[in-house]
């Protein structure tokens, strides 16, 4: 199925981007077997459901689209016009999110009032949501208030999304950045040159552990240790209350060889073996605060995420 | 001049290999000089000296081994076989390294007894240096007491010499390991996979203050929060005495084209924005010892290392 390739393959990433283009999957496949018999037709769309949440195991977005999309499939699989609902269901994903990304950078630009340097890791605007981002919307509407703010963009290997996509995006707004390796933040942080960092979320569990692009967890880290914020941007979709901490977020593990090749050419013996786990998790203590499209959550995370979904800290899955 | 050029673009890296490097540059340039007139012979030595002296700013063991070049230049400038001297002193500069390596590997060995996994960064074997390497030498020696330990070895953007020379060299000497990107070592230090971390030097002050490739001050920072050893492995050659502390080491800027480009291929808009320290400064503290040919040295360092060339903590330049 091209949609879950696509997400596999990463034409298609950033957590809200995939969970749109996984409703969008199940919208196209509901509309190739319109005119199927009904048990190949629910057969189809069983398998659509089961590939596509099979493309990529970290991103919890992914799975709070396609329950959605499955729901509605459930109620509405014997009504002749079910693929129009699904569309306009995959639509509404699309449209809610851009809503959410416009309110996660107003609600966070107050965070960096008075920064004069901010970093961010890997791509969390237009490229990988459906509006203007997370994190990147945050640092969007803090620099329309503060156009002196400037950025660091960690290029995020090995796909380098930082130094392609949040370039990119910042380059377009007009933000003034400057492209550094991963491994220079430490430096940037003791020279004093970093305010804040903000980064995106793949997944966040009930007490604040956060899913994130490999390298996350170490900006993290210095971060505390410099005494310097550290805010994670992400809408409410990508809280899993279903998980107790960060230890149980299923951790993908990808090819070495997108580590051994940049765009397919090797600059290294490809055969040499090399590790790829995209994804660390970073411990909720600390993450300075969360923002999402409700506002802005500080700790405990336990007690702001449950209040966040009207649940006690101990009722589980929303 | 050739050498310098070869230095100042990186043919030769690796602060041991500059410093002999440099000492066979002004051998050349001796032996291409020997038979013109007094004056211009010692305009162009002069020349020689000064243009080595700038092809990198940040490793000592450069001026070291250029200073002792100048010192034999300026005692035998006027004997008919000065080129002859001078040629003898660059390949003992070369062949005591070679010893020093050896040393450093036999002395840090025991450090690494037990471990199953080691991080290292950047290159610091036998292409960086006269011999087996610093920290390499150290591993390799490890390695035949225990054939199981396994090396994780960072890439080490920009210039990738982990994953392009690390990896050859512990490829050809046998010892297992896997290419991580560097900002995969926070992930694995978090999940034990890290037994000690263990890296060369450019410099090392009289404090114990260890500039050595961007990223290494984010991987001391991050074993220090894991309780994991951090080691670094240096010819004694690369304490500069005459340095009080990290802040006074000169920090070299280089082209932004060495981010943006790999192998002379762009992997993004090649007129973005980037900037690029290739050098950062670990703060002694963080260091849990320092190995040299003289043996192992713990904190305090400007004790231990005064200590290591028979002067008081306030004595300045051996």
């Amino acid at each position: 199925m091209e949609t879950a390739r696509a997400i596999t393959e990463m034409k298609v990433r950033g957590a809200p981007a995939i969970g749109i283009a996984a409703a969008y999957g199940a919208a196209l496949e509901a509309f190739r077997v319109r005119k199927k018999p009904p048990a190949i037709r629910f057969q189809a769309m069983e398998k659509a459901f089961s590939v596509l949440a099979a493309s990529r195991p970290t991103a919890v977005n992914l799975f709070w689209a396609l329950e959605r999309m499955r729901r509605l499939w459930r109620r509405t699989r014997t009504h002749p016009r079910f693929f129009v609902f699904m569309e306009n269901e995959a639509r509404r994903i699309h449209a809610e999110d851009r809503r959410l990304c416009e309110k996660i950078g107003r609600f966070g630009a107050p965070l960096l009032k008075g920064c004069k340097n901010v970093l961010t890791h890997c791509n969390t605007g237009a490229l990988a949501t459906g509006g203007e981002g997370t994190a990147l919307s945050v640092i969007l509407h803090a620099a329309r208030k503060n156009p002196k703010l400037h950025v660091w963009v960690d290029e995020t290997r090995p796909y380098l999304q930082g130094g392609r996509l949040t370039a990119y995006e910042l380059a377009c707004a007009g933000v003034s950045f400057h492209i550094v390796t991963d491994s220079t933040a430490g430096a940037l942080m003791a020279a004093g040159k970093v305010d804040a960092v903000i980064v995106g979320a793949d997944r966040i569990t009930r007490n604040g552990d956060t899913a994130n692009k490999i390298g996350t967890y170490a900006l993290a880290l210095m971060a505390k240790f410099h005494d310097i914020p550290f805010y994670v941007a992400a809408p409410s979709t990508t809280v899993d209350l279903s998980l107790r901490d960060g230890s149980s977020i299923p951790m993908e593990e990808r090819s070495p060889r997108e580590i051994l090749e940049v765009f397919g050419r090797p600059w290294t013996r490809p055969d040499y073996p090399a590790f790829h786990q995209p994804f660390d998790v970073t411990p909720a203590r600390l993450i300075s605060a969360v923002v999402c499209e409700k506002g802005v959550l500080k700790p405990p995370y336990r007690k702001t995420l449950a209040k966040l979904f009207h649940k006690g800290p101990r009722d589980g899955r929303r």
